[in-house]
């Protein structure tokens, strides 16, 4: 190996805890509240369209994600929806806001076991203080040596976190769920970009894989990271 | 002077730009589009309320702000507001995340100035994105060493960011137009703290001035900065 692994970088959301599954759970309640107005794929597509089109304005997170929702539910029903309805998508977003986290298998094992051996790195993109209380909440927080909240993930993103925190992207991995945001953007910055799938992910980062790049691996779960790790 | 200044930190909002006024702006919009429900007085207060009680699941900025609004549109009309005005409070909260900024008088002119001598770091709460559209636009962000985006501004805030991107808190001076988060506890973590009042300051950010603080300075703008600086 040309050059030894110094610092490790994880995803947090849907990489270390679950994230798109309270997502999707307050999607559904949403598609209840307006099942009179329309049908559920076509409130699926318009939400996701409006997301999409609010990225520049709202950026990631839950804030922007509801006031999608509640303008979402006004576009659909023609200026109709309920006042009511849209004081239960606020609660929604609130209830998210304060949902215990749910760390996925094998986490915090492989963020203990590796911690004395590398720079641990938290990059994630998301709200700043919901962010914030997950990690705390997750009790990993002071195994991480930095903490990067983003508002988006290109390889600029990966070449000044890896530089300012390890000894630069070419001695450095990212670990995520996103081919889109953690494992390709992170490979074209010189890093190692290592792809854990999560059965529930965004389609907004969904990728090709780079099938054919030296330093791309895919892992089932993170427990799986150590090993791979050791074996580079 | 006992220990030389290294690293100045300033504030954003209303230190460096404009912002509370926009905020303003958009209240007396959100008092017009309900004045046939409340008194202006009476909506304020509401909001306030609101926005205090969301302040642990928002944080600071724009977006949980516009949440706000909604939540007090529906409760203080029984949830009989109109659909159209909450569609109109999400366009408000767009242009104001759309705003072009205004710097601030002196301000350009004194960060330029003191970047040659000392490490100058952007401390600031609000909306990731959209702070870091402001820097991006304010023309200020190669001048600044380093930015931190915070979910609150507390003594630990401080002594860590000056640690991180300075030599300690000690050898540090906070400059904004908040005494509760920019000066009170900068000056608690050892560091100077130096008060730019802003005509127009939230309520949550007032406070009484430590008048006694050895380290504490009120000045009537930014330009008179780099002379106090001098003065040391």
């Amino acid at each position: 190996m040309a050059q030894r692994l110094t610092t490790i970088g994880f995803d947090a959301d849907d990489t270390l805890w679950q994230n798109e599954a309270f997502f999707q759970m307050t999607q559904a309640r949403f598609a209840e509240l307006l099942a009179d107005y329309a049908d559920p794929d076509h409130l699926a597509a318009r939400l996701e369209a409006a997301e999409r089109r609010n990225l520049g304005h709202y950026g990631f997170g839950i804030k922007g994600f509801v006031l999608s929702m509640i303008e979402t539910a006004i576009e659909v029903t023609g200026e109709r929806v309920p006042a009511r309805v849209i004081r239960q998508l606020i609660e929604a977003g609130q209830e998210m806001l304060a949902h215990p986290i749910e760390l996925l298998p094998g986490a915090a094992e492989t963020v203990a076991k590796l911690a004395p051996d590398y720079t641990l790195v938290l990059i994630t993109k998301g709200d700043l203080l919901d962010q914030e209380r997950k990690l705390a909440q997750s009790g990993l927080g002071e195994l991480f040596d930095a903490v990067e909240i983003v508002s988006d993930k290109s390889p600029a993103t990966y070449t000044s976190a890896f530089a300012r925190h390890g000894t630069g992207p070419e001695a450095a991995m990212m670990v995520g769920n996103s081919l889109k945001s953690d494992v390709i953007p992170a490979i074209e910055a010189g890093a190692w970009g290592v792809h854990v799938p999560h059965d529930l992910t965004w389609t907004y980062e969904h990728a090709q894989p780079p099938v054919s790049a030296a330093r791309f691996a895919k892992i089932d779960g993170l427990a799986a990271l150590p090993g791979l790790v050791a074996g580079l």
